[in-house]
């Protein structure tokens, strides 16, 4: 029997046993859809999704094909056995998808497709490659030597399962401040790896409690018991047949986390574990023959910093990661809109929640954010390669400094866009929305991972500001700015008090170069207000960490949200022209999702553009603006996320399956299970209380 | 051996057989607690819980002294074993109370007591005897007559466990819509109960799964093949011996829920069900003994309005809950925040996460919001009861629905508040924040609920806002408004328009009476622009509910937060006063916390202040005095987070707990488990994949 009529077979049995009424079919969804025509659904994906839309589709008919993927089979499953059934899955795909160490070195577009179907259908699962492909595999890739590539080389073909080995106990963000300690021991040419306290132990690591045998070690490195700063060690932590931890390591699983529990972080205590020279990953430092400690870059923090800038491509994919888990939201909070009926007309007949302005108000604006997360992620992709090779020639150019500036805006930006996104598709599906088998609350708790891992959002925000203002400070030293994205710098505060925005009607409103100016006015706007903070708080300040610390609220963080709405913005519209130069129409719907994106924006900081650039009356046209687009795009949006949604086995959701039959799917899932309808074995102490007075 | 030797010697024996370095003590808690003397800690125990504080204490001591209660064994807890616990707990602390059914009739707070000290422990126990005295016992109290007494009293005494069907599948916030049927047989003077369709099917019926044998259900009464409306009939589901389902009825569980699984939710089946005649609630209508339908209230949606209004108690216990959820993710956050030490300055030692302005301007003004929830919360319940002996005499009184509209607001704001405080509570505590033993997860799953049940809170912000509306336009007939927290209404938009805020430096702003001025002017601003989009949407749509609908977003909904807004500060100022009466230290500190929280809502809404009312200096003078109030009650929020705080024991946080030893309670958690050091046994799977290639 194929699989299909297996399906149709327990459908029909479940209907058979079914206790409850009969299901009518839902057309619900079937009518939303057709409100909307001429969307060339090809040319959508193929442009939304870019480079990787192929690869995409190939490794999504892999999964879809194997039983293995059904998400929800693992609603029940325990802590260990979801860990076990992502090993299966990985064993199950990862040599399907083509990838090689040689391949990802070309381009890290294979990588992206076996990272973005997997994403799709659960973080976890990605989580688990990344750490050994892509953290482990990277840092040996940009800081080990010929020697270690083979490291890289057996990782990729999961010869090894690695791990990086950077947080402990009580060093998260403040990576230079890890207590391990790496001691160089001239005599045997090992170092001996230590954790002196119990803040130093290695925490948190991904992949190390239950199946690593291989980490990238961030240690302080101690020669001729003087402190060398912190170095990466490439070192083997479980023996490869026994699985035993290696001599000197303790290693231990941390436990159940709020989500992602298919990934098993573990911690690492070293107690005089000795490893050979050659685990130093040596490009940038080498200790020689004769034990002296050498370095290519002089500064410890510039070393470290680019150690860090080395395993970049894991916060990219936090940025991509997001962008997946808004799009499952939507596809499962915008079908179930159009589905779910309550209320309505006189006549009696009920109205789709997305219908109502309240309703469609808290999900389409996410949409727009989605589309600008992913016109984000193409650029960070597409610079991606050429800053790599600038960097791997200078560590200190300013390309890359540049692209860790975009870089980390994005990675918060946009993970907070997830965060709120997630909890309004939750909202938005009510009950119903609270069930596990919703999937919706699973999602959001995955989503929640992504402010803190690869850069605490605060971190980076700072981070970002401080290059900008740095680029700034070389303007008024009379240099031109190099930045591409920077160009509309203006740091004369006249200038931008007498500018007023040149629109008085949705009409003259809604066009790109306006709108992207408002977009420079709010970068130049907190620009010119961070040094008036700075300045004032260097009088209320002596300490300068501190007139930093005291001007990120309002102020600088400000610089780094403003700097990415414009670099989504300007980006976005690059993906709409390229839509409309192909089929009209369908540019058209994605122009409307850049209106909504860049309006939206501009009505959440409308104080700032009342206050010199903008009067009451065009205030109120923002706001009616956004209004009317969202109106414009609810019909079009269960269409436009029926071409991009992940497919509905990936989704795991009963109420947001492309089909529509939510009620009746929720139906013949809750009867599944086996306690449905029977008697708790806890009974007599019930029975026990009730007839207790 | 005592409990507490017990934990002693359990604590020593971990010392013993731990692996992890010896983890030194961590005073940096203790110390941060040193930098604020002069907070009175009954003092302000007593205010902010007002006239629950005693019972409060005693329910705790009651609770704590009870080795059921142990957060940290629950994480591990099956879906059934979680079920049965809750039952346990109930036993063990429900008859201590003290709360009787002739008890709570005198007045709410003993049940408060009982509701707010098991929500301190767990949302879950609190709901799961809400749902039996609150939501059917107040159903029975409100709407049945004489003869159903017995039915609450017993529902008090824990001889039935009761539960209230009001939501079905393909119904939840439209209650007029249920489609459930009781048909009148006046041949054998019965009601037979069907479930028409498979949307009818009564669902998430909380305790329904599993426990209760007695149901409020809503249900369309027909008489004389007329549809009569909704009605409210309590029925038997279970047989009190065997509990097995009562004929005609079918009774299953919902399974797996986001949080909140300690509640069995469950769904109801009807297939001609008889129940007699007296399951009918029948103080508004009743059928004669001629099998005649007769109502004292007319209208069915009026009838049905009524009925819904009685059981508000629980929208109450809601907006309470969501306070004690921000107090404990706040405990747990800014505890951690005061201990958590990163980065810091050039001498090397480190600083604590709460002392960087980032870190502080996320959580402190949760503080703010916590407390003004609180102060709105008691005047709830100060008006409670004599709206509801109003209530009582005439259903439809002003009283009732100023109360109606009041409530409904604080509960959508103040859950809108909650969710956003506990998504910072867990970011700010990074990932130690999203390990389960963090509590932070689940205490925001937990709260994920609020903004759902009890009505949706889009629904209630527009309820909230019709009220108010019809009150203005009471006011245009030449009325004068009767609202006591509507006496500013001024429709004279010119009259706004002119308004111009008078203060110019920090010291004239921090003026109660003005910062409530400018709150009233954000009421009166919403008022006048609703008012101007309802005319403007007048002329685009013809239907009037097309008209309402298309005002929501920017304009009715704004009003009732703006509402909302008021009613909490003018609220929170009268807490200030009462402190400020018997201790100026303290009382100054919760001004300060009334004037971030007042400043900090002119700060989200400054666009519509500066279009007319504020200058751009007065501008950033709110922004730069949100930050000087954020930084001035860091230090002290740690002690009164500490005062405020529920007992650890509740927390079930190993990094939030009162004695700051975060750390090495974390490892000694971590250590406990059994499969902390083991192989997984599906080790030959991973050494299969690794021995592939």
């Amino acid at each position: 029997m194929s699989m299909k009529e297996n399906r149709r077979l327990s459908l029909l049995n479940s209907h058979l046993l079914s206790q409850f009424p009969q299901v009518a079919y839902d057309d619900s969804l079937a009518n939303f859809r057709k409100r909307t025509e001429n969307l060339n659904s090809d040319l959508l994906f193929s442009i939304y999704f870019g480079k990787v839309a192929d690869g995409l589709k190939r490794m999504r008919s892999i999964m879809t094909s194997n039983p293995l993927f059904d998400k929800f089979k693992e609603l029940d499953l325990s802590l260990d056995q979801r860990r076990e059934r992502i090993v299966q899955q990985i064993s199950a795909i990862y040599f399907q998808s083509g990838l090689t160490y040689q391949e990802d070195f070309k381009s890290p577009y294979k990588l992206l497709e076996l990272f973005w179907s997997t994403a799709e259908y659960e973080l976890a699962l990605t989580t688990k490659m990344s750490v050994t492909l892509l953290l482990y595999g990277d840092t040996i890739r940009s800081f080990g030597t010929e020697k270690h590539i083979q490291l890289a080389e057996r990782a990729y073909a999961l010869k090894d399962i690695g791990s990086i080995s950077m947080t402990e106990i009580g060093h998260g963000s403040n990576v230079p401040g890890v207590e391990t300690i790496a001691t160089y021991d001239h005599s045997t040419r090992e170092f001996i790896i230590n954790s002196p306290t119990a803040t130093s132990v290695k925490w948190l690591v991904g992949g190390v409690g239950k199946t690593s045998n291989m980490t990238a070690l961030f240690a302080r490195l101690i020669v001729d018991n003087i402190d060398r700063g912190v170095h990466v060690f490439a070192i083997k932590i479980r023996d490869s047949v026994t699985h035993d931890p290696m001599p000197g390591i303790i290693i231990g699983d941390v436990g159940l986390k709020t989500a992602l529990n298919g990934i098993d972080n573990g911690f690492l205590i070293f107690k005089n574990c000795r490893v050979p020279y050659d685990s130093l990953l040596d490009k940038l430092s080498s200790i020689t023959p004769e034990g002296k400690f050498k370095s290519s870059v002089k500064s410890k923090e510039k070393r470290l910093g680019i150690i860090i800038s080395g395993i970049i491509r894991g916060r990219i994919t936090v940025v991509g990661g997001t962008e997946v888990h808004i799009r499952k939201g939507l596809t499962i909070a915008l079908r179930y809109g159009a589905l779910r009926k309550q209320f309505g007309k006189k006549d009696g007949t009920e109205s789709s929640l997305l219908d109502y302005q309240s309703h469609y108000f808290r999900l389409i604006p996410h949409l727009a954010k989605m589309f600008a997360i992913q016109a984000g992620v193409e650029y960070l992709w597409a610079l991606y390669s050429s800053v790599k090779a600038k960097a791997s020639v200078d560590p200190e150019c300013n390309e890359l400094n540049e692209y860790h500036a975009m870089l980390s805006c994005m990675k918060s930006i946009s993970t907070m866009y997830g965060t709120a996104a997630l909890q309004d598709c939750r909202e938005a599906c009510g009950g119903h929305g609270f069930l596990a088998c919703s999937a919706l609350g699973n999602i959001r708790n995955e989503q929640d991972c992504h402010p803190t891992w690869e850069g605490d959002n605060m971190i980076l925000l700072q981070q970002c500001g401080k290059v900008i203002l740095k680029q700034v400070q070389h303007v008024f030293k009379g240099n031109k700015i190099t930045n591409p994205d920077l160009q509309y710098l203006d740091v004369d505060f006249e200038h931008l008090k007498a500018y007023k925005a040149a629109f008085h009607d949705r009409e003259t409103l809604l066009n790109p170069r306006l709108l992207i100016e408002l977009l420079e006015y709010k970068v130049n706007y907190y620009i010119n207000q961070t040094f008036i903070a700075l300045r004032e708080n260097s009088t209320a300040y002596t300490d300068a960490t501190d007139v930093w610390n005291n001007s990120q609220v309002h102020y600088i963080q400000e610089i780094a949200k403003a700097y990415c709405e414009y670099i989504f913005a300007s980006q976005l519209i690059k993906m709409v022209d390229k839509l409309y130069e192909k089929c009209q129409s369908t540019g058209n719907a994605v122009k409307n999702i850049f209106y909504l994106y860049v309006v939206e924006r501009i009505e959440k900081s409308l104080s700032i553009y009342v206050e010199y650039a903008l009067n009451p009356g065009q205030a109120k046209l923002i706001r009616d603006t956004e209004l009317y687009l969202c109106q414009a795009l609810k019909d079009i949006s269960v269409r436009i996320i029926d071409i991009l949604g992940p497919p509905d086995a990936f989704l795991g959701s009963v109420i947001g399956e492309s089909d529509g039959q939510a009620y009746s799917k929720l139906i013949s899932h809750v009867e599944k299970s086996e306690d449905v309808y029977s008697k708790p074995a806890w009974l007599p102490l019930l029975q026990q209380i009730k007839q207790r007075a």
